[in-house]
């Protein structure tokens, strides 16, 4: 028998209870964007009023359909979902999805929808994901259950989530996705049953997720020390404040406080726990892109003094400390530097810039720096003018080739070509690129403290 | 005679010492920078070797020039500094903008040579700006002394730094930047001088501040009360912490640890302090484009509760409540709900955009809360999908017509359009987007600020 998860990330055949006739946009037909992603399994429409849905032949019932299927998604108005799973339960369905909204999320007569929702489940050994959830996305095995149109992209990160904004809005959050898990109101399937899938999952690299209320904590804390030797687990809280925990309460019908009693717990597990929305993408692309820092002394090379005084405030603020750089390290930037420019860490490199170029400069100072077993990463701050004469002063090239993955190097650019110098960077996958001097700050010491648990877990 | 700090900002004629024989990209030449900026006064490039520079007759020494010149830039290595600051005493000079580094910034040499050069200004009544700087830029009367190529964009944001990158990017910190004066090392014009001109400029409506260092602490919070009456003041310290402190001495030669004492007072005083780099544009484009927030109580309309959450959380971080909303405001959005849908603030109008459509439901619900005078500002979270034939989601247009300036309305947007549909919203100037949650309730928080300080000045 398959692994319940699999059932609902990689199903070989999928039913659809309450599938629309209509379809174009604005009619959130999940077969249509089923069909769309690139769903290459069987899909069975039901719908008693339909004869075909999008050249599909429609069932009357899952009854008819004749065969077993390995998940059913029932997107039926509340009041119709009992139904849904009675007939679910009585052909031996085991997994399934309940899209609606309306249950814990909702009033008293929701509230008890989805307990009698659990207890039939129980009783028949059925597993139901949701409700109030987009459902899965796997841009590996094609297949989504979202009523929304998402885009497919095989990226090795995995999301777990109470809400579809992380599908939809994806890049605002964990920036990539090639699978998700929307655990919705997380009536049966939760948030311990997706981590260990995607703990497990080969295809993910980097888990990330959106938690509005914790149940079984203990085990979840358990599950993801164990997750997170393998791969790192980004964990975004929400619902923190009083007035956000009411707010959870009626949006996915879950208890906010218990997460605060695992906290602790969770940084100890090796977790990154974060707290504002623009850093789970930071986090992210640092864990899944970078490689390890071993120890928390930083390099900045800067072309402005200013940048690399607000550089080490944040550096600071994070834990992080300046690496001491020797002369040895600082020769070939004060070789080429006038003799009064006082050399250290932040490294000005700007007046040695203004006399030989920044091609001359950039590559040997940067060399040194990555060279130096004092420097456990690299911080850049570069200019990046959009005008075609001053490409002599983009050293993204230089950069990713000194770049040789032993340590981890974060950039920032400032000037009105940010954009374009940031994604020549990003594409070659070395060096990251960030909005913030206060991201890269913080991405980096998001590395340094995995890596420091992933040392002291070996230690021990 | 004119104002002193006209005469930098908005000079008729401008001579340069060391004006470079070299032009064209990586030769940094500002006499080219200037004139490509748009300058339209006199320039007088001064250099013993040239007969001509760009088309412009040069001089051998400031004395030839024959005329009196409302400022003069010395753009000379450091050892050169002194003589042609003398030149410049003897002929009566009274603005003189020191361009090159090797002073304060750099060793005791340094020190010494900008302590005689504040002794010769001194003594003969000229005003020096820098050393170490770019100068001014000033997009209403073209002029730049900056020998790094710049655009030209007269916003009413004047900016007054200790770094040329606030110039270069200044797209990373203050967004937009009509006037800027980079006061670098400050041997001589330093705070109080630009902030005094920028406060009664009346092309400039928002001024933001890069400091590392503060002389004259005690007349700079004075000043600043009195700017801040008439418009908002940000201030971005950096050299904060220890380490930053002492890069801060040798960057700027200027001591960190006296704005401590000044910071309170500074709050007091009605400015927008900051301590991230992310955080200047949002204040400064808050300040500028919203009208007041007369109250901290926030309505939250969106489409996605777990954003409803994140924004709750931060709003709560940054001292503002949720608006109770009363049944009337609910009104519209009840009607196209489902009977199970709890409403409240953040108000969520997913289930009846499912029903109704976007356009049906948006624009009845953003007016009620605009209406709802238990409501100081709107912050809307809404989905920007990047497909065509889902543009019946955008509500751009519905909001842009929606808000009557009466109230701020920000806006965050998830989706793979984003940034397409952010842009619609900003190009009419009444909205702003940001790229995080956190900033969109950051900045909200900021604007309050500033109006509680000017509610507090006029009834006192």
């Amino acid at each position: 028998m398959r692994d319940t998860m699999k059932l609902f990330m990689e199903p070989e055949s999928v039913a659809i209870i309450g599938a629309t006739r209509k379809n174009g946009p604005g009619t959130y037909n999940l077969v249509e964007n089923m069909l769309r992603f690139g769903y290459r399994g069987k899909v069975f429409p039901v719908n008693p009023q339909a004869d075909e849905i999008l050249g599909l032949r429609a069932y009357s019932s899952i009854r008819d359909i004749g065969q077993a299927v390995d998940l059913t998604v029932i997107n039926l108005p509340r009041d119709l979902v009992l139904k849904g799973i009675r007939e679910c339960a009585a052909v031996g369905v085991r997994a399934v999805i309940v899209v609606g909204q309306g249950f814990a999320d909702a009033d008293k007569t929701g509230q008890t929808l989805q307990s009698e929702m659990v207890s039939i489940a129980k009783e028949s050994g059925m597993r139901i994901l949701g409700p109030n959830t987009l459902g899965v996305l796997n841009a590996f095995h094609p297949f989504t259950t979202s009523f929304m149109p998402l885009s497919r992209e095989a990226a090795p990160v995995g999301v777990i989530c109470q809400s579809g904004i992380f599908f939809v809005g994806a890049g605002r959050f964990s920036g990539m996705m090639g699978k998700g898990i929307d655990v919705g109101n997380a009536c049966d399937i939760g948030f311990n049953e997706a981590l260990s899938y995607l703990g497990d999952d080969p295809d993910t690299r980097v888990i990330a997720i959106h938690m509005e209320g914790l149940s079984h904590g203990r085990e979840f804390v358990a599950l993801a020390a164990r997750v997170s030797r393998k791969k790192p687990v980004v964990i975004f809280k929400t619902g923190r404040s009083e007035a956000g925990a009411r707010a959870a309460a009626s949006h996915s019908g879950t208890i906010a406080g218990s997460y605060r009693v695992y906290q602790a717990a969770l940084t100890q597990a090796g977790c990154t726990l974060i707290t504002e929305d623009s850093k789970m993408r930071d986090a992210v692309r640092a864990l899944l892109l970078l490689p390890p820092m071993r120890g928390n002394r930083v390099a900045v090379i800067t072309v402005t003094g200013a940048g690399g005084i607000i550089t080490t405030d944040a550096l600071e603020r994070y834990g992080l400390t300046l690496a001491s750089l020797s002369s040895k390290t600082l020769a070939p930037v004060s070789e080429l530097s006038p003799p009064w420019m006082p050399l250290g860490n932040p490294l000005d490199i700007w007046p040695a810039v203004m006399k030989h170029g920044m091609q001359k400069v950039y590559p040997p100072a940067l060399k040194a720096l990555l060279d130096d077993p004092a420097v456990d990463a690299v911080l850049c701050i570069n200019v990046a003018l959009n005008l075609p004469d001053y490409a002599f002063l983009d050293v993204s090239e230089a950069l990713n080739q000194a770049v040789s993955g032993d340590k981890p190097v974060v950039v920032w650019l400032y000037g009105e070509n940010s954009q374009g110098i940031g994604e020549k960077i990003e594409k070659e996958g070395k060096i990251i690129p960030f909005q913030t001097l206060e991201g890269a700050a913080w991405a980096l010491s998001a590395l340094r403290e995995r890596q420091a648990y992933l040392e002291k877990i070996s230690g021990s």
